[in-house]
Protein backbone atom coordinates (compact mmCIF):
# COMPACT_ATOMS: atom_id res chain seq x y z
CA UNK A 1 0.00 0.00 0.00
CA UNK A 2 1.19 3.84 -1.06
CA UNK A 3 1.55 6.98 1.75
CA UNK A 4 -1.49 8.11 -0.48
CA UNK A 5 -3.20 5.04 -0.61
CA UNK A 6 -3.17 5.08 3.47
CA UNK A 7 -4.52 8.27 3.64
CA UNK A 8 -6.92 7.83 1.61
CA UNK A 9 -8.49 5.70 3.67
CA UNK A 10 -7.62 7.57 6.62
CA UNK A 11 -10.16 10.58 5.14
CA UNK A 12 -12.46 8.13 3.77
CA UNK A 13 -13.05 6.10 7.62
CA UNK A 14 -12.39 9.57 9.17
CA UNK A 15 -10.32 7.18 11.12
CA UNK A 16 -6.38 6.92 11.60
CA UNK A 17 -7.13 4.04 14.31
CA UNK A 18 -4.71 1.07 14.16
CA UNK A 19 -6.81 -1.85 16.06
CA UNK A 20 -3.74 -4.03 18.24
CA UNK A 21 -4.91 -7.90 17.67
CA UNK A 22 -2.45 -8.85 21.21
CA UNK A 23 -4.77 -11.69 21.35
CA UNK A 24 -4.48 -13.97 24.55
CA UNK A 25 -5.65 -17.18 24.99
CA UNK A 26 -6.15 -16.34 28.64
CA UNK A 27 -8.28 -13.59 28.49
CA UNK A 28 -10.91 -14.38 25.56
CA UNK A 29 -14.32 -15.36 26.25
CA UNK A 30 -14.82 -18.18 27.48
CA UNK A 31 -17.57 -19.51 25.34
CA UNK A 32 -14.83 -19.47 22.29
CA UNK A 33 -12.40 -22.24 23.75
CA UNK A 34 -14.84 -24.73 23.10
CA UNK A 35 -14.05 -23.77 19.56
CA UNK A 36 -11.49 -25.49 17.42
CA UNK A 37 -9.31 -22.34 16.78
CA UNK A 38 -10.66 -19.85 19.75
CA UNK A 39 -7.79 -17.27 18.74
CA UNK A 40 -9.06 -16.91 15.41
CA UNK A 41 -12.38 -17.24 16.00
CA UNK A 42 -11.76 -14.08 18.52
CA UNK A 43 -9.84 -12.13 15.89
CA UNK A 44 -12.33 -12.65 13.20
CA UNK A 45 -15.29 -11.50 15.10
CA UNK A 46 -13.47 -8.28 16.55
CA UNK A 47 -12.22 -7.11 12.93
CA UNK A 48 -15.53 -7.83 11.62
CA UNK A 49 -16.80 -5.59 14.48
CA UNK A 50 -13.96 -3.20 14.29
CA UNK A 51 -13.38 -2.82 10.35
CA UNK A 52 -15.55 0.02 9.86
CA UNK A 53 -13.77 2.48 12.33
CA UNK A 54 -10.09 1.33 11.78
CA UNK A 55 -8.08 1.35 8.82
CA UNK A 56 -5.21 -1.26 10.34
CA UNK A 57 -5.26 -4.31 12.17
CA UNK A 58 -1.93 -4.76 14.20
CA UNK A 59 -1.00 -8.55 15.71
CA UNK A 60 1.62 -8.65 17.63
CA UNK A 61 3.49 -11.97 17.15
CA UNK A 62 4.55 -12.71 20.85
CA UNK A 63 0.65 -13.17 21.44
CA UNK A 64 0.71 -16.05 18.63
CA UNK A 65 4.19 -17.14 19.68
CA UNK A 66 3.35 -17.63 22.61
CA UNK A 67 0.83 -20.80 21.40
CA UNK A 68 3.75 -22.61 19.62
CA UNK A 69 2.54 -23.77 16.16
CA UNK A 70 -1.59 -23.86 16.79
CA UNK A 71 -0.75 -19.78 17.24
CA UNK A 72 1.25 -19.25 14.61
CA UNK A 73 -1.69 -21.29 12.51
CA UNK A 74 -4.08 -19.07 13.69
CA UNK A 75 -1.77 -15.89 12.69
CA UNK A 76 -1.95 -16.82 9.25
CA UNK A 77 -5.44 -17.55 9.57
CA UNK A 78 -5.87 -14.41 10.67
CA UNK A 79 -4.59 -12.52 8.54
CA UNK A 80 -5.20 -14.84 5.55
CA UNK A 81 -8.97 -13.56 6.74
CA UNK A 82 -7.90 -9.56 6.82
CA UNK A 83 -6.38 -9.74 3.72
CA UNK A 84 -8.86 -11.28 2.04
CA UNK A 85 -12.46 -10.08 3.09
CA UNK A 86 -11.44 -6.18 4.05
CA UNK A 87 -8.38 -5.52 1.16
CA UNK A 88 -7.97 -1.89 1.93
CA UNK A 89 -6.80 -2.59 5.49
CA UNK A 90 -3.21 -2.25 6.53
CA UNK A 91 -1.72 -5.28 8.36
CA UNK A 92 1.09 -4.54 10.37
CA UNK A 93 3.24 -7.19 11.51
CA UNK A 94 4.42 -6.31 14.98
CA UNK A 95 7.46 -7.76 15.58
CA UNK A 96 10.21 -5.96 16.35
CA UNK A 97 12.75 -8.12 14.26
CA UNK A 98 16.34 -7.07 13.55
CA UNK A 99 18.98 -9.41 12.57
CA UNK A 100 21.96 -9.63 10.66
CA UNK A 101 21.81 -9.79 6.84
CA UNK A 102 20.94 -13.17 5.33
CA UNK A 103 19.02 -13.51 8.54
CA UNK A 104 16.89 -10.40 8.67
CA UNK A 105 16.04 -11.48 5.21
CA UNK A 106 14.55 -14.50 6.18
CA UNK A 107 12.54 -12.47 8.36
CA UNK A 108 11.11 -10.43 5.38
CA UNK A 109 10.10 -13.59 3.94
CA UNK A 110 8.36 -14.39 6.55
CA UNK A 111 6.24 -11.49 7.44
CA UNK A 112 5.45 -10.05 3.35
CA UNK A 113 5.63 -13.49 1.35
CA UNK A 114 4.41 -16.33 3.92
CA UNK A 115 1.89 -14.26 6.31
CA UNK A 116 1.54 -10.74 3.13
CA UNK A 117 1.41 -8.34 6.09
CA UNK A 118 2.08 -4.62 4.85
CA UNK A 119 4.32 -3.62 7.31
CA UNK A 120 6.91 -4.93 9.80
CA UNK A 121 8.31 -3.42 12.84
CA UNK A 122 11.88 -3.47 13.12
CA UNK A 123 14.64 -3.02 16.19
CA UNK A 124 17.13 -0.41 14.59
CA UNK A 125 19.76 -1.51 17.31
CA UNK A 126 21.63 -3.43 14.71
CA UNK A 127 21.82 -1.02 11.93
CA UNK A 128 21.26 -0.50 8.18
CA UNK A 129 22.17 -3.96 6.93
CA UNK A 130 19.83 -5.52 9.64
CA UNK A 131 16.52 -3.08 8.32
CA UNK A 132 17.30 -2.96 4.28
CA UNK A 133 16.07 -6.57 3.77
CA UNK A 134 12.39 -5.36 4.61
CA UNK A 135 13.03 -2.90 2.19
CA UNK A 136 13.06 -4.61 -1.17
CA UNK A 137 9.57 -4.59 -2.21
CA UNK A 138 7.56 -1.07 -3.15
CA UNK A 139 4.33 -0.85 -1.01
CA UNK A 140 5.82 -3.02 1.63
CA UNK A 141 6.64 -1.38 4.64
CA UNK A 142 9.42 -0.88 7.86
CA UNK A 143 8.42 0.32 10.76
CA UNK A 144 11.38 1.10 13.34
CA UNK A 145 11.09 1.83 16.56
CA UNK A 146 12.19 5.52 17.44
CA UNK A 147 10.74 6.34 20.67
CA UNK A 148 8.67 3.61 22.54
CA UNK A 149 6.31 4.05 25.22
CA UNK A 150 7.30 2.23 27.56
CA UNK A 151 9.58 3.48 31.06
CA UNK A 152 12.52 1.53 29.36
CA UNK A 153 12.67 3.54 26.54
CA UNK A 154 13.96 5.85 29.08
CA UNK A 155 17.11 3.88 29.65
CA UNK A 156 18.89 4.21 25.99
CA UNK A 157 17.03 6.25 23.69
CA UNK A 158 17.34 9.53 25.45
CA UNK A 159 20.76 9.03 25.63
CA UNK A 160 22.34 11.80 24.19
CA UNK A 161 25.84 12.15 22.35
CA UNK A 162 28.70 14.68 22.43
CA UNK A 163 26.25 16.86 20.15
CA UNK A 164 23.31 16.75 22.15
CA UNK A 165 21.37 14.51 19.53
CA UNK A 166 19.76 11.80 21.58
CA UNK A 167 19.16 8.30 20.40
CA UNK A 168 15.65 7.79 18.80
CA UNK A 169 16.96 11.84 17.22
CA UNK A 170 19.68 9.93 15.51
CA UNK A 171 17.53 6.57 14.54
CA UNK A 172 15.36 8.96 13.11
CA UNK A 173 17.97 11.12 11.03
CA UNK A 174 20.18 8.03 9.73
CA UNK A 175 17.53 5.71 8.77
CA UNK A 176 15.92 8.18 6.43
CA UNK A 177 18.97 7.54 4.42
CA UNK A 178 17.96 4.00 4.04
CA UNK A 179 14.66 4.43 2.54
CA UNK A 180 12.07 7.12 2.02
CA UNK A 181 8.64 7.65 4.11
CA UNK A 182 7.17 5.54 1.20
CA UNK A 183 8.52 2.64 2.96
CA UNK A 184 9.25 3.44 6.65
CA UNK A 185 7.32 4.74 9.19
CA UNK A 186 8.41 5.21 12.90
CA UNK A 187 7.03 3.97 16.22
CA UNK A 188 6.83 6.89 18.60
CA UNK A 189 4.84 6.02 21.63
CA UNK A 190 1.59 8.57 23.20
CA UNK A 191 3.23 8.36 26.49
CA UNK A 192 5.87 10.82 25.01
CA UNK A 193 3.55 13.84 24.86
CA UNK A 194 5.63 17.05 23.64
CA UNK A 195 8.01 14.82 22.22
CA UNK A 196 6.45 14.91 18.88
CA UNK A 197 7.25 18.01 18.43
CA UNK A 198 10.85 16.80 18.68
CA UNK A 199 10.32 13.80 15.98
CA UNK A 200 8.51 15.98 13.44
CA UNK A 201 11.46 18.31 13.55
CA UNK A 202 13.25 15.68 12.27
CA UNK A 203 10.62 13.13 10.40
CA UNK A 204 8.06 15.56 8.98
CA UNK A 205 6.05 13.56 6.55
CA UNK A 206 6.45 10.04 7.68
CA UNK A 207 3.91 7.83 9.38
CA UNK A 208 4.16 7.66 12.90
CA UNK A 209 2.98 4.47 14.50
CA UNK A 210 1.73 5.27 18.25
CA UNK A 211 1.06 2.43 20.76
CA UNK A 212 0.05 3.49 24.25
CA UNK A 213 -3.44 5.13 24.04
CA UNK A 214 -5.44 3.32 26.28
CA UNK A 215 -4.01 1.07 28.76
CA UNK A 216 -0.78 2.52 28.87
CA UNK A 217 -2.07 6.18 29.85
CA UNK A 218 -1.12 8.34 26.49
CA UNK A 219 -3.22 11.29 25.19
CA UNK A 220 -5.04 11.43 21.96
CA UNK A 221 -4.70 15.22 21.99
CA UNK A 222 -1.89 15.47 22.82
CA UNK A 223 -0.50 13.40 19.95
CA UNK A 224 -2.28 15.30 17.43
CA UNK A 225 -1.54 18.81 18.17
CA UNK A 226 2.03 17.54 18.40
CA UNK A 227 2.41 14.88 15.91
CA UNK A 228 -0.23 15.57 13.63
CA UNK A 229 0.90 16.18 9.34
CA UNK A 230 -0.82 17.39 6.71
CA UNK A 231 -1.12 13.68 5.29
CA UNK A 232 -2.57 12.79 9.05
CA UNK A 233 0.79 10.67 9.49
CA UNK A 234 -0.49 8.94 12.76
CA UNK A 235 -1.52 5.54 12.99
CA UNK A 236 -2.52 5.25 16.48
CA UNK A 237 -2.98 1.62 17.89
CA UNK A 238 -5.26 0.78 20.65
CA UNK A 239 -5.13 -2.73 21.67
CA UNK A 240 -6.53 -3.80 25.17
CA UNK A 241 -8.76 -1.12 25.54
CA UNK A 242 -10.58 -2.31 22.45
CA UNK A 243 -10.32 -6.12 22.22
CA UNK A 244 -11.33 -6.66 26.08
CA UNK A 245 -13.95 -4.10 26.31
CA UNK A 246 -15.75 -7.02 27.55
CA UNK A 247 -15.02 -10.56 27.96
CA UNK A 248 -18.40 -12.19 28.01
CA UNK A 249 -20.27 -13.43 25.07
CA UNK A 250 -20.87 -9.24 23.82
CA UNK A 251 -17.45 -8.68 23.29
CA UNK A 252 -17.46 -8.14 19.91
CA UNK A 253 -20.10 -5.13 20.07
CA UNK A 254 -18.16 -4.03 23.37
CA UNK A 255 -14.54 -3.95 20.94
CA UNK A 256 -16.97 -1.97 18.27
CA UNK A 257 -18.70 0.35 20.79
CA UNK A 258 -15.00 1.33 21.84
CA UNK A 259 -13.93 1.91 18.43
CA UNK A 260 -16.45 3.38 17.08
CA UNK A 261 -15.88 6.11 20.37
CA UNK A 262 -11.80 6.46 19.38
CA UNK A 263 -13.27 7.19 15.67
CA UNK A 264 -15.45 10.04 16.67
CA UNK A 265 -12.47 11.64 19.08
CA UNK A 266 -10.19 10.93 15.48
CA UNK A 267 -12.58 12.42 13.68
CA UNK A 268 -12.40 15.69 15.79
CA UNK A 269 -9.01 15.42 15.72
CA UNK A 270 -8.92 15.67 11.91
CA UNK A 271 -11.31 18.45 11.89
CA UNK A 272 -8.67 20.70 14.01
CA UNK A 273 -5.52 19.53 13.00
CA UNK A 274 -5.39 18.16 9.35
CA UNK B 1 22.24 -24.43 33.52
CA UNK B 2 24.03 -22.52 36.12
CA UNK B 3 27.04 -20.96 35.10
CA UNK B 4 28.98 -23.37 36.59
CA UNK B 5 27.38 -26.27 34.97
CA UNK B 6 28.21 -24.41 31.86
CA UNK B 7 31.70 -24.14 32.51
CA UNK B 8 31.86 -27.67 33.68
CA UNK B 9 30.36 -28.53 30.26
CA UNK B 10 33.29 -26.57 28.43
CA UNK B 11 36.10 -28.11 30.15
CA UNK B 12 34.51 -31.74 29.51
CA UNK B 13 34.30 -31.19 26.08
CA UNK B 14 37.21 -28.89 25.80
CA UNK B 15 35.10 -27.32 23.43
CA UNK B 16 33.30 -23.71 23.87
CA UNK B 17 31.49 -24.38 20.34
CA UNK B 18 28.03 -23.23 19.79
CA UNK B 19 26.55 -24.86 16.67
CA UNK B 20 23.72 -22.49 14.98
CA UNK B 21 20.75 -24.36 13.54
CA UNK B 22 20.35 -21.53 10.25
CA UNK B 23 18.36 -24.32 9.05
CA UNK B 24 17.43 -23.01 5.15
CA UNK B 25 15.25 -25.50 3.49
CA UNK B 26 16.96 -24.33 0.16
CA UNK B 27 20.50 -25.08 1.19
CA UNK B 28 20.07 -28.62 2.78
CA UNK B 29 20.18 -31.50 0.85
CA UNK B 30 18.15 -32.76 -1.69
CA UNK B 31 17.79 -36.07 -0.33
CA UNK B 32 16.33 -35.15 2.75
CA UNK B 33 13.13 -33.11 0.71
CA UNK B 34 11.73 -36.57 0.23
CA UNK B 35 11.05 -37.07 4.26
CA UNK B 36 8.37 -35.24 6.23
CA UNK B 37 9.83 -32.92 8.01
CA UNK B 38 13.08 -32.73 6.40
CA UNK B 39 14.15 -29.39 8.23
CA UNK B 40 13.78 -31.63 11.02
CA UNK B 41 15.24 -34.32 10.10
CA UNK B 42 18.55 -31.87 9.11
CA UNK B 43 18.88 -30.38 12.38
CA UNK B 44 19.02 -34.07 14.27
CA UNK B 45 22.01 -35.62 11.65
CA UNK B 46 23.36 -32.33 12.29
CA UNK B 47 23.05 -32.59 16.39
CA UNK B 48 23.82 -36.24 16.40
CA UNK B 49 27.51 -35.37 14.44
CA UNK B 50 28.05 -32.11 16.17
CA UNK B 51 27.54 -33.20 19.63
CA UNK B 52 31.11 -34.46 20.80
CA UNK B 53 32.05 -31.09 19.73
CA UNK B 54 29.85 -28.48 20.93
CA UNK B 55 28.65 -27.30 24.48
CA UNK B 56 25.53 -25.12 23.05
CA UNK B 57 22.99 -25.21 19.96
CA UNK B 58 21.28 -21.98 18.77
CA UNK B 59 18.65 -22.08 16.36
CA UNK B 60 17.81 -18.70 14.84
CA UNK B 61 13.81 -18.40 15.00
CA UNK B 62 14.24 -15.89 11.70
CA UNK B 63 14.82 -19.82 9.74
CA UNK B 64 12.11 -21.33 11.28
CA UNK B 65 9.49 -18.98 11.11
CA UNK B 66 10.36 -18.36 7.37
CA UNK B 67 8.44 -22.09 6.69
CA UNK B 68 5.91 -20.96 8.86
CA UNK B 69 4.08 -23.06 10.93
CA UNK B 70 5.60 -25.87 9.41
CA UNK B 71 8.66 -23.94 10.45
CA UNK B 72 7.50 -23.96 14.18
CA UNK B 73 6.61 -27.73 13.95
CA UNK B 74 10.15 -28.67 13.25
CA UNK B 75 11.39 -26.05 15.87
CA UNK B 76 9.59 -27.48 18.52
CA UNK B 77 10.75 -31.19 17.24
CA UNK B 78 14.43 -29.84 16.95
CA UNK B 79 14.23 -28.54 20.70
CA UNK B 80 12.62 -31.40 22.12
CA UNK B 81 15.12 -34.06 20.56
CA UNK B 82 18.49 -31.84 21.76
CA UNK B 83 16.26 -31.78 25.31
CA UNK B 84 15.73 -35.43 25.90
CA UNK B 85 18.83 -36.91 24.20
CA UNK B 86 21.27 -34.30 25.45
CA UNK B 87 20.13 -32.88 28.50
CA UNK B 88 23.65 -31.25 29.24
CA UNK B 89 23.73 -29.24 25.88
CA UNK B 90 22.71 -25.64 26.71
CA UNK B 91 20.00 -24.39 23.95
CA UNK B 92 19.82 -20.52 22.73
CA UNK B 93 17.08 -19.57 21.36
CA UNK B 94 17.95 -16.77 18.52
CA UNK B 95 15.22 -14.47 18.43
CA UNK B 96 16.41 -11.20 18.87
CA UNK B 97 13.24 -10.51 20.85
CA UNK B 98 12.64 -7.42 23.24
CA UNK B 99 8.80 -4.96 23.43
CA UNK B 100 7.36 -3.77 26.32
CA UNK B 101 6.58 -5.54 29.62
CA UNK B 102 3.53 -7.27 29.28
CA UNK B 103 4.69 -8.41 25.32
CA UNK B 104 8.63 -9.41 26.84
CA UNK B 105 6.14 -11.58 29.27
CA UNK B 106 4.66 -13.51 26.37
CA UNK B 107 7.82 -14.14 24.43
CA UNK B 108 9.60 -15.79 27.90
CA UNK B 109 6.61 -18.06 27.92
CA UNK B 110 7.25 -19.05 24.74
CA UNK B 111 10.94 -19.43 24.66
CA UNK B 112 11.39 -21.09 27.84
CA UNK B 113 7.56 -22.75 28.73
CA UNK B 114 6.37 -23.79 25.34
CA UNK B 115 10.15 -24.75 23.57
CA UNK B 116 11.81 -25.44 26.63
CA UNK B 117 14.92 -23.28 26.13
CA UNK B 118 17.80 -22.27 28.42
CA UNK B 119 18.48 -18.81 26.49
CA UNK B 120 17.09 -16.50 24.11
CA UNK B 121 18.91 -13.53 22.40
CA UNK B 122 16.88 -10.09 23.55
CA UNK B 123 17.44 -6.72 21.97
CA UNK B 124 18.24 -3.86 24.54
CA UNK B 125 16.59 -0.54 22.67
CA UNK B 126 13.27 -0.87 24.33
CA UNK B 127 15.63 -0.84 27.92
CA UNK B 128 14.75 -2.69 31.39
CA UNK B 129 11.10 -3.33 31.16
CA UNK B 130 11.53 -5.47 27.86
CA UNK B 131 14.09 -7.59 29.73
CA UNK B 132 13.33 -8.59 32.74
CA UNK B 133 10.07 -10.70 32.21
CA UNK B 134 13.19 -12.75 30.37
CA UNK B 135 14.94 -13.01 33.86
CA UNK B 136 12.03 -14.94 36.29
CA UNK B 137 13.20 -18.36 36.34
CA UNK B 138 16.69 -19.31 37.78
CA UNK B 139 19.22 -21.29 35.41
CA UNK B 140 17.10 -19.61 32.32
CA UNK B 141 19.35 -17.02 30.00
CA UNK B 142 18.94 -13.78 28.68
CA UNK B 143 21.62 -13.21 26.16
CA UNK B 144 21.63 -9.12 25.64
CA UNK B 145 22.67 -7.87 22.14
CA UNK B 146 25.87 -5.46 23.01
CA UNK B 147 28.54 -5.19 19.87
CA UNK B 148 26.98 -7.44 17.06
CA UNK B 149 29.28 -8.54 14.54
CA UNK B 150 27.61 -7.07 11.47
CA UNK B 151 28.70 -3.66 9.35
CA UNK B 152 25.20 -2.53 11.05
CA UNK B 153 26.83 -2.35 14.27
CA UNK B 154 28.95 0.84 13.59
CA UNK B 155 25.34 2.87 13.25
CA UNK B 156 24.89 3.05 16.64
CA UNK B 157 26.24 0.70 18.94
CA UNK B 158 29.63 3.07 18.95
CA UNK B 159 27.90 6.00 19.35
CA UNK B 160 29.36 8.14 22.43
CA UNK B 161 27.56 9.86 25.00
CA UNK B 162 28.84 13.34 26.07
CA UNK B 163 30.99 11.79 28.84
CA UNK B 164 32.48 9.38 26.49
CA UNK B 165 31.12 6.32 26.96
CA UNK B 166 29.56 4.58 23.45
CA UNK B 167 26.22 3.01 23.74
CA UNK B 168 27.15 -0.84 23.92
CA UNK B 169 29.18 0.13 27.08
CA UNK B 170 26.42 1.80 28.40
CA UNK B 171 24.13 -1.24 27.17
CA UNK B 172 26.95 -3.56 29.96
CA UNK B 173 26.71 -1.26 32.42
CA UNK B 174 23.29 -0.38 32.52
CA UNK B 175 21.85 -3.64 32.38
CA UNK B 176 23.97 -5.41 34.71
CA UNK B 177 21.62 -3.59 37.38
CA UNK B 178 18.80 -6.15 35.99
CA UNK B 179 20.41 -9.33 36.51
CA UNK B 180 23.63 -10.80 37.15
CA UNK B 181 26.09 -13.05 35.30
CA UNK B 182 23.91 -16.18 36.37
CA UNK B 183 21.13 -14.97 34.11
CA UNK B 184 22.97 -12.65 32.00
CA UNK B 185 25.40 -13.12 28.82
CA UNK B 186 26.27 -10.50 26.16
CA UNK B 187 26.11 -10.93 22.36
CA UNK B 188 29.88 -9.30 21.27
CA UNK B 189 30.69 -10.18 17.46
CA UNK B 190 33.86 -12.22 16.67
CA UNK B 191 34.68 -9.32 14.00
CA UNK B 192 35.28 -6.86 16.73
CA UNK B 193 39.03 -8.36 17.13
CA UNK B 194 40.59 -5.48 20.32
CA UNK B 195 37.09 -4.43 21.16
CA UNK B 196 36.69 -7.54 23.52
CA UNK B 197 39.07 -5.86 25.66
CA UNK B 198 36.83 -2.78 26.07
CA UNK B 199 33.62 -5.30 26.78
CA UNK B 200 35.86 -6.96 29.36
CA UNK B 201 36.41 -3.20 31.08
CA UNK B 202 33.19 -3.57 31.82
CA UNK B 203 31.65 -7.32 32.09
CA UNK B 204 34.77 -9.22 32.90
CA UNK B 205 33.29 -12.14 34.41
CA UNK B 206 30.29 -12.83 32.30
CA UNK B 207 29.70 -15.58 29.57
CA UNK B 208 30.08 -14.28 25.60
CA UNK B 209 27.99 -15.82 22.96
CA UNK B 210 30.24 -14.99 20.22
CA UNK B 211 28.85 -15.15 16.70
CA UNK B 212 31.09 -14.16 13.43
CA UNK B 213 33.91 -16.99 13.21
CA UNK B 214 33.37 -18.18 10.16
CA UNK B 215 31.19 -17.38 7.07
CA UNK B 216 31.34 -13.58 8.75
CA UNK B 217 35.50 -13.17 9.01
CA UNK B 218 35.96 -13.29 12.95
CA UNK B 219 39.23 -14.87 14.28
CA UNK B 220 38.90 -17.28 16.90
CA UNK B 221 42.65 -16.22 18.16
CA UNK B 222 41.74 -12.68 19.10
CA UNK B 223 38.37 -13.72 20.63
CA UNK B 224 40.44 -15.83 23.15
CA UNK B 225 42.95 -13.39 23.38
CA UNK B 226 40.64 -10.50 24.33
CA UNK B 227 37.74 -12.10 25.11
CA UNK B 228 38.70 -15.33 27.70
CA UNK B 229 38.34 -14.79 31.73
CA UNK B 230 39.02 -17.59 33.94
CA UNK B 231 35.82 -19.76 33.43
CA UNK B 232 36.17 -19.46 29.89
CA UNK B 233 33.80 -17.04 29.58
CA UNK B 234 33.09 -17.63 25.66
CA UNK B 235 30.58 -19.36 23.79
CA UNK B 236 31.76 -18.87 20.01
CA UNK B 237 29.08 -19.47 17.38
CA UNK B 238 29.49 -20.83 14.07
CA UNK B 239 26.34 -21.52 11.92
CA UNK B 240 26.65 -22.19 7.81
CA UNK B 241 30.33 -23.02 7.75
CA UNK B 242 29.73 -26.51 10.02
CA UNK B 243 26.32 -27.28 8.67
CA UNK B 244 26.25 -26.23 5.39
CA UNK B 245 30.04 -27.97 4.67
CA UNK B 246 28.76 -30.07 2.16
CA UNK B 247 25.36 -30.62 0.56
CA UNK B 248 25.52 -33.99 -0.21
CA UNK B 249 25.14 -37.06 1.23
CA UNK B 250 27.88 -36.94 3.40
CA UNK B 251 26.68 -33.29 4.83
CA UNK B 252 26.51 -34.80 8.64
CA UNK B 253 30.21 -36.31 8.65
CA UNK B 254 31.40 -33.02 6.98
CA UNK B 255 29.70 -30.96 10.00
CA UNK B 256 31.09 -33.11 11.79
CA UNK B 257 34.61 -32.79 10.86
CA UNK B 258 34.17 -28.97 10.74
CA UNK B 259 32.88 -28.90 14.09
CA UNK B 260 35.86 -31.35 15.26
CA UNK B 261 38.13 -28.68 13.75
CA UNK B 262 37.23 -25.89 15.70
CA UNK B 263 37.00 -27.81 18.82
CA UNK B 264 40.61 -28.95 18.45
CA UNK B 265 41.72 -24.93 17.61
CA UNK B 266 39.26 -24.50 20.91
CA UNK B 267 41.19 -26.73 23.28
CA UNK B 268 44.33 -24.69 22.07
CA UNK B 269 43.24 -21.57 22.91
CA UNK B 270 41.77 -23.41 26.38
CA UNK B 271 45.49 -24.46 27.56
CA UNK B 272 46.64 -21.27 25.89
CA UNK B 273 44.86 -18.80 27.73
CA UNK B 274 42.35 -20.32 30.76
Amino acid sequence: MTKLELFEQVKQKQSFLCVGLDTDKKKIPRHLLEMEDPIYEFNKAIVDATVPYCVAFKPNLAFYESEGTAGWMSLEKSIAYIRQRYPEQFIIADAKRGDIGNTSEMYARTFFETLKADAVTVAPYMGEDSVKPFLNQPGRWVVLLALTSNKGSLDFQLTANASGERLFEKVLRVSQKWASNEQMMYVVGATQGKRFEEVRKIAPNHFLLVPGVGAQGGSLEEVCRYGMNQECGLLVNSSRAIIYADQGEGFAHAAAEEAAKLQKEMQAMLHKYL
